[in-house]
């Protein structure tokens, strides 16, 4: 027996790292994990018609939650705070979890 | 030419590893991966009124299954066997791969 | 508001990072990120009655694009460049962005 949840993926710089973790914890998710890494790819700048390419150090950050509300939640106010000026996605995808009481 | 599979993903405890392994070697599973972080969570106590939140040194580990019987026997072996006494999630989601013989 | 998106997972030997991440950015792509971890699983081999059990360093690139056709692309340039010879896996999931412009 499985129940549908959310998993939101953040992927950002690592000087973010504290402050998404807040967020996370402030929309009321019950934990969430980190793993760093690296990567490539476009910052999100001010100017919008300018995008730099670099590299750079990066965390994931994933959250499960039970609602699609809260996943919206989080990947909304995340993306408004951070991706106009840092590098960084979020994403949102399905997951099948054994016990719905934990989230 | 892609066909449906599942992937088993198993954040616990970083004692557990080896354990966990175990049961998804003897479930079948031709592979897996490990991957180090850190997190933060609920954990699965004894006691189900009690829950005690804390930082904690973690492991992934991702499994490719083609069947979602094999997926869910991992699933609730190592949720059954850990989760009632160390931090941890385990939650199912579906891939595509573009290989069946491998798995 | 999310916009549906294909995630492509790459996890290989070590020593095919950077052609694969070539790869990648040749097809389009405008990031990815690299994990480090282990694992253990049967290295795609010429000789196909043959298969190889080891444990081996990796890195796992997670790459997102807008399209089916990119994703598919992806997978299978690095399929059929690389996991005849060296142990790997690569495969597809669906995820739900924020922002459609950043792909």
């Amino acid at each position: 027996m499985t129940y549908r949840a959310k998993r939101v993926s953040i992927v950002t710089e690592k000087l973010n790292e504290r402050q998404i973790e807040r967020i996370v914890e402030e929309a009321g998710a019950t934990g969430y994990t980190v793993f760093e890494g690296s990567g490539k790819g476009s910052h999100g700048v001010k100017n919008r018609n300018r995008s730099i390419v670099s590299a750079f150090s990066l965390v994931k950050i994933e959250v499960i939650v039970s609602s699609r509300e809260t996943a919206e939640a989080i990947a909304e106010r995340v993306a408004e705070t951070y991706f106009e000026n840092y590098a960084g996605i979020v994403y949102i995808d399905d997951v099948e979890i054994l016990r719905r009481e934990k989230f």
